[in-house]
């Protein structure tokens, strides 16, 4: 493939690696990524291995992959095969090719403020908050939800921005009136309806980063964010929904983060 | 050197690297730090490159003492010559030989909550914070100060443990109230006697990271911390006092991470 106008003169490779199982989830998201990848001239190669690939299999691909200078992006669909850690392999992914931002030097140099490839969605709820123009110096956020791959690198990177960042987790004590001290509340507790119009301080900028599949009035199962929305839309400033919002915002950023390593802006040389 | 009875059978050693400089500060510091290891049967190294080394010098010592299977722990000595980021050298260190914890994969560790070589200075403020017997989870643990170095990550070490986080930086409003709702208060700023009494809830854990020079009532230069130590220590319940607390401390962590390399604790294999 040779190089799009107007790119630098930078190809960007995604190289993906799946491993087979009876889940198709994967597949179908490898297979939108092929073709969204496609659109945007972005040379998509998917290394499908086989549902027995044990940790060296794996390892081993991804090595390769990060030797190989055509490779400019390289992610790794999850699930992995029972038994094998998902974190021994992402550590193994060459930070500068790491777009999904997993290997934990990626949120090593968030912490120190080096430019760096993010987790996506919390890149992505941090994008959300910026777009509302707020300035986050000396404001209060609170982020609910301290997971290792969203709520803790989210408390970060507002760190980094110098808000007064909050992290709350399942035992905090006060939680409704931490919620109501915030100027910038994000959601990412995982339990469907957790925040009320009566934690929300008016005009706040809500991001909701929860996806919990729940049962609507017909009985079938619906996607829900952790925010009740329809109320906390009366008093919010700001409120990303759930579908649409953070999921879809995710995509974008992986997008970018693709991009960034072809221009080897993820790198501090 | 032959390993002293009950080390396992590994040997730990330290090599050191220093770029001469006008100021003495860093060799005095190397030189206690000979002997500290000495008494401890630590092997240690001091590598001493001339003032003129440049990064590419500098560099290169680094990637050697990684590849040497003989050195179980690398430290760079501050400061390097004008003009070199302390950060494009740090970054080299072997994760696994980093025993100050300060190559980004180790704070992306502790994110991630894998074990790993902290940086000394925060894993000092918390193991203090432990020896108090004080159960972190569920309660509010604020942290006056979020530099790359110690407040961001005692932040992410306190996460850790499931307390409710608050990070407060020198933009932050209601400093005062959030400093009184703490059960757990580390002061990390620089600022002398920023933490006054009125500030810390009766019974508190007050952690003093600050290291300030002020004048005395004889007009000499002393060392004083963030923390107003003669009316907090009426209130607080526990209270690390400047100099002596987290000072020492920080030292004994940086030999407990050489130990802890030498034995293979840091790595995640």
């Amino acid at each position: 493939m040779s190089p799009k106008p107007g790119v630098r003169g930078a190809v960007a490779r995604l190289d993906a690696v799946l491993v087979e199982s009876g889940d198709n989830g994967a597949r179908v998201y490898a297979e939108n990524q092929r073709s969204t990848c496609e659109e945007l001239g972005i040379e998509y190669r998917l290394h499908v291995l086989p549902a027995g690939a044990g940790f060296d299999d794996i390892a081993g691909r991804v090595l390769l992959l990060n030797h190989d200078e055509a490779v400019s992006a390289i992610m790794v669909h999850m699930p992995l095969p029972e038994g094998i850690d998902p974190y021994r392999v992402q550590r193994l992914i060459d930070p500068d090719k790491d777009v999904e931002g997993v290997n934990p030097a990626n949120i090593g140099n968030i912490v120190y403020g080096h430019s760096s490839l993010a987790p996506c969605t919390a890149l992505a709820a941090v994008k959300m908050i910026e777009s509302t123009d707020i300035t986050l110096r000396g404001k209060r956020a609170v982020v609910v939800g301290a997971s290792n791959v969203v709520g803790k690198p989210i408390a970060v990177l507002l760190m980094r921005q110098d808000a007064t960042v909050v992290s709350c987790n399942v035992w905090t004590e006060g939680l409704a009136e931490l919620c109501r001290s915030a100027d910038v509340l994000v959601a990412a507790a995982g339990s469907a309806g957790l925040i009320t119009a009566a934690m929300v301080k008016p005009g706040a900028v809500v991001i909701d980063v929860g996806v919990n599949r729940v049962p609507g009035p017909d009985g079938r199962l619906k996607t829900v964010g952790d925010v009740a929305f329809d109320e906390v839309r009366e008093i919010a400033g700001w409120l990303s929904p759930v579908p649409g919002g953070v999921g879809p915002m995710t995509i974008a950023m992986l997008l970018l983060n693709v991009a960034e390593a072809a221009l080897g802006a993820g790198s501090d040389a």
